[in-house]
């Protein structure tokens, strides 16, 4: 297994995002009505152009004609089973590269995790989350608490590679150290801010962030590393001046917006 | 045609804006979740009592007591097509003025747009919206990218005349410069910020606050220029301290709260 | 009737606060796309760990492995009457102790009210809300204007006894002067900022709060008290240094993270 470090001083990370304000990609999004407004924001924030939700014929029209699409499970707190499908199938169809964040897996509801096994068979391009929803949907028998993990991303490397393999997809996961798991090699993203996990959506609009990266790249691990590095890069900025949890998320969306040149 | 440029230095939008922290109307709204926390905040800034969403009963009680109603049909991503047109009729019904927001209008789904225009059957008092939802709702082939806009404002400026020719409503765009159509008169409103596109339901919000002028003012086109110009202000000013598209959003916030004396 | 002031200069208010940041306890809440970002962060910033929503299976999973549960009743603008009441039910059935947050109660809709009538079936532990919706679910003809109460927490003050020795809960009212009633006991906490009321969701967020203590409590009512003084105190220290509206909701998070030493 081969380590790779990636960070926000490589220059390919910074170009990456680059093109995403030049490009401004239409990016696409199911998810939940917490995380919803962060999400936007910062995709805002980089130049990426967000539409969020599944109002009638929006899954055909936006689920085909986006850049990307992101689709986070917990999006069924006020989506339907039937809908947030339907606009995985669209993006597989018209060949929109997508993210799957399985929010809250293994949790406790296994009529919950059953909805979000099948949106595997859509080909998600990257699968991102914390630890323990990644393990579980790798197959191990972790379980979060609710939609915080109870494991450290450390304990779900081998997790996320086998999960990897299996899928297709590129796998990523949040934590201490974030771990990006692609065929045999692992990208490794250090840095970042604790205070990411007392910011509610934080890790849900890194997967959004991950969506605006795809159509930039030329890989799906590379849209996960520049997304990952320049995320942690924000964070950590962030953190220097932040007094509390409400100046951090607000910081977090100024570092983004400042990284990009959109300040 | 006549342009006429209304500002913040303009006393009669100043006592307009008193007029809401005096009277602090009920104002309803339904709107999409993407958005409705910050059109909340904007309202409760200025000193308007807000209340969003079409819970059992809603529709009837509030669409038909409130002050002034606002529908931003991107709500059809979490509230039936019935409820919304429910609103739209309660609030016309009881003579109760409303604001049309016809977010995403035009950019690609047949099925989401033919709502949209049943809702004009409900004589809005003003519709607002970005370049391309206005000139796709006029019958120009205009389309925006999901929720924005691909046109600028100034492209826009025949269509708004045409459809508030057309529909009997005041209609406004927002842009690099806002116009108001009303009749054959036109108000200019300029400044603001280029962040406002930053912040996601910055112009959702922009709706909200149209609603808000509705109660205290004499005519519709009052109310539109009052919230343009006083929403232009704030930005402004906001944009002056903003180190990112984070602290603008905050700052739009606390200066809408200065210009109406609740900070 | 004897009337006890409570505050955060009490050690056993900050020893409560500090145990949440210990136990990190699990709290499920169902409630309205207004406030549910505001209450998530709240409780993140003071060390819970937070879920919204009732997506499938999650009412029984989550209703019955939380430490503790809140349901706002304006969750019924994208949550089916079914849901909330099975989130209460499988509450009250697992013995964890929930709160209500009974908004716009008496405001203007029978069938919403009708619904949140049900709830008390449920056996809350805590029940809170403003003046107006708590004096009309104890039997009084108030009636608020939409979410906003139209009276001051003084004239609830007999509502709420009556109410608490009916229902058998602990009943709080929040205001310029906040009561908690409690059997023959009424204790008061009072400082805050009249900002709160102008910070869409901040009142939704302490019902979210007071689930958060209820697990580390020996009773309801130390777990009521222990979060109106805390969210006083952090409402109060973020009014010294606010400008405005947007800084305030921002501060009130910074200053509960920073009181819970988790900044």
């Amino acid at each position: 297994m081969s380590m790779i470090t990636v960070s926000w001083d490589d220059p390919v990370v910074r170009d990456r995002l680059g093109r995403i304000r030049q490009q401004a990609p239409f990016i696409y999004g199911v998810t939940n009505y917490v995380a919803a407004t962060l999400s936007a924001n910062v995709l805002l924030a980089v130049g990426a152009a967000p539409a969020i939700g599944t109002a009638p014929g929006w899954p055909e029209a936006f689920g085909a004609s986006a850049a990307a699409v992101w689709i986070n499970t917990a999006a069924l707190i006020s989506t339907s089973e039937k809908d947030m499908l339907h606009v995985a199938a669209c993006a597989r169809d018209a060949g929109v590269p997508w993210v799957l964040d399985p929010v809250a897996f293994g949790a406790g509801s296994a009529e919950y995790d059953r909805i979000v096994r099948r949106l595997l068979d859509f080909a998600p391009a990257v699968i991102r989350g914390n630890a323990s929803e990644l393990m579980a949907l790798a197959g191990g028998d972790a379980g979060g608490k609710g939609v915080e993990t109870t494991h450290g991303s450390d304990d779900a490397l081998r997790h996320i590679q086998a999960l990897a393999a299996r899928s297709g997809a590129v796998v990523a996961v949040s934590g201490a150290t974030d771990y990006i798991a692609s065929g045999s090699k692992v990208f490794v993203v250090t840095g970042g801010d604790v205070r990411l996990t007392r910011v509610t959506g934080a890790g849900c609009a890194l997967g959004a962030l991950i969506a605006a990266f795809l159509p930039v790249c030329d890989t799906a691990v590379d849209a996960a590393c520049g997304a990952h590095a320049t995320y942690a890069a924000a964070a950590e900025r962030a953190g220097r001046h932040a007094v509390g949890t409400g100046a951090f998320g607000v910081g977090l969306l100024d570092e983004l917006s400042v990284l990009a040149g959109l300040q």
